[in-house]
């Protein structure tokens, strides 16, 4: 970067908002904004060059419109809408200003769509790679929260959307595969825009129990949530939603090991299946692929019968791009 | 990194206090805490490795208790009490998880000695380097902040604490400089806590119009500070506070330009001279180093008449370590 933090975030400025909760926004020691009584969601979640991107093939604008799209999913997983969020980039000598500027575009588009706040943040020099850091803070829709810990015996589990879009995306990407048919699945890993309309009916409906995003993996994140509410998930491998392109190639395991779609993973009492049911009567992305019981872990089961557990699942200390 | 992110998670839990005021911690997509109504302060900051420390020289405990007080001297600075963090650490291959736990341990001192609590974050790897990313949320101890823009004319320019004996630590470790006399300079670039019960009398007295924290040196703080109050400051060269080996050493200037200090730099009305003269008596370490005008910039004066300012101040995008 050739500028100075000074003139930088001058430029960045723009990017700032009015609302009027806002007291102090970018230009301080720290953001003022003044908060109604309630309960807060508080999220932080980073993205590091040659783990989560390359930019050979993720022009910046998406990197910075996908680092804070999953902190955005992260909130609405727990039940809350956005409000604010700050953000640290670490930059690199060789990252040019324009660079910079494209990838604040892309959050900035990101945070239009959802109505969220910039407050500030942090822009630092790095000795060799890029990373961005996000946190946003959310309002409960409701006094309850959607943890993963909520999840009951006898609920059904669902998912939003197709699971594996964004793996095969990645993999087109990196491996420069001809990429007829795959637009979808590579828009999804540039831009997993978390459905936002669908989550809003999923909270008016007031259906969940537990629920998370699918950001490392069905089965990973499943086991993470049957952990945290210490019962056990058995998922249906026909039912579960994949796109075409994945069964078509026999890559059908990225719906189950493969990370980033940001899709929301759901459990609700089977009392409420009466409304999931006209959910999805309606067309809404919504599918049914399991049920939650007594013990623990994640059993897939095949046409009836139990198989093993595809591999994969994405944790960013055991696996890199 | 040996361990899966899974595993790590569950191991820094115990850095997670109890609080009354936190519904839901760390192991979710986010955590969940209550808020009476009121204004808040959101602050953002990192450091990088190769620019911001070197593990050469720092060991990991100090990073991460540099990393919080460089946060909470934001928040105090803004006027705000500090009540959460979360925390991002960008971890390469080579860190291990014994080093990993120290960071740990040394933002949990820092975050004890403040009364904050760890509501969660994101530890991702990188392909390099180790960086640190944590933002604070305090809640404002009055109605007003103390904000970069609040200076007026007439007022009169304050600083806790001693200027440049962090640059002089650094010096002395990169060096590997002879550390007799330095001790104090070294402990204060490894561990600048933020002069808490000093603030608190601050606060109390409710002296200041301006407040910021000195962290890219006195002349580039100050700077910003009039910057955005639209005001000229006058300060007076021999009345600038530093450590004594600064002058042995003939090094003043690291006074003006050196950085992360993180002592409190404010402005007052004349009228409440009488209070902070009172505060002095009773030997607090708060120093009257100039005043406030009409105009722009910042200006040196020694012994009466101008002189050219001191040359530095830390920008992180323009100098590294």
């Amino acid at each position: 970067m050739e500028i100075s933090e000074n003139s930088f975030i001058k430029g960045i400025r723009k990017f700032s908002r009015k609302s009027n909760s806002v007291i102090r926004g970018i230009g301080d020691d720290g953001a003022v904004a003044e908060l109604a009584a309630g309960r807060y969601v508080f999220v932080q979640d980073a993205m590091a060059e040659h783990v989560h991107f390359e930019l050979s093939f993720m022009d910046p604008y998406y990197v910075g419109k996908k680092a804070l799209y999953s902190n955005i999913s992260d909130i609405l997983a727990m039940g809350a809408e956005p409000l604010f969020y700050l953000v640290t980039v670490g930059i690199p000598e060789r990252f040019s200003s324009g660079e910079m500027e494209r990838m604040y575009q892309g959050m900035d588009r990101a945070a239009r769509e959802f109505g969220v706040t910039l407050l500030g943040g942090d822009t630092v020099a790095t000795a060799k790679d890029l990373f961005i850091d996000i946190s946003v803070i959310g309002k409960l829709a409701a006094a309850r929260y959607f943890g993963r810990d909520k999840a009951r015996n006898g609920d059904l589990i669902a998912v939003t959307g197709r699971l594996g879009e964004a793996a095969l995306g990645l993999r087109a990407l990196k491996e420069g595969q001809d990429a007829r048919n795959l637009k979808g699945c590579i828009r999804r890993f540039l831009s997993p825009r978390p459905p936002y309309a669908l989550w809003k009916e999923i909270v008016k409906n007031d259906i969940t129990d537990a629920m998370m995003d699918v950001s490392d993996g069905l089965i990973l994140d499943l086991s993470r949530m049957m952990d945290e509410s210490k019962k056990q998930a058995r998922i249906h491998w026909e039912k579960v939603p994949m796109p075409r392109p994945l069964r078509q190639r026999g890559l059908e395991e990225l719906a189950f090991g493969g990370g980033e779609d940001y899709q929301l993973l759901f459990t609700f009492p089977r009392k409420r299946l009466p409304v999931v049911a006209a959910m999805i009567e309606k067309g809404r992305a919504v599918t049914i692929i399991g049920e939650v019981v007594s013990g623990r872990g994640v059993r897939v089961y095949r046409h009836g019968s139990e198989i093993p557990s595809p591999p994969g699942g994405y944790d960013h200390f055991g696996e890199r791009m």
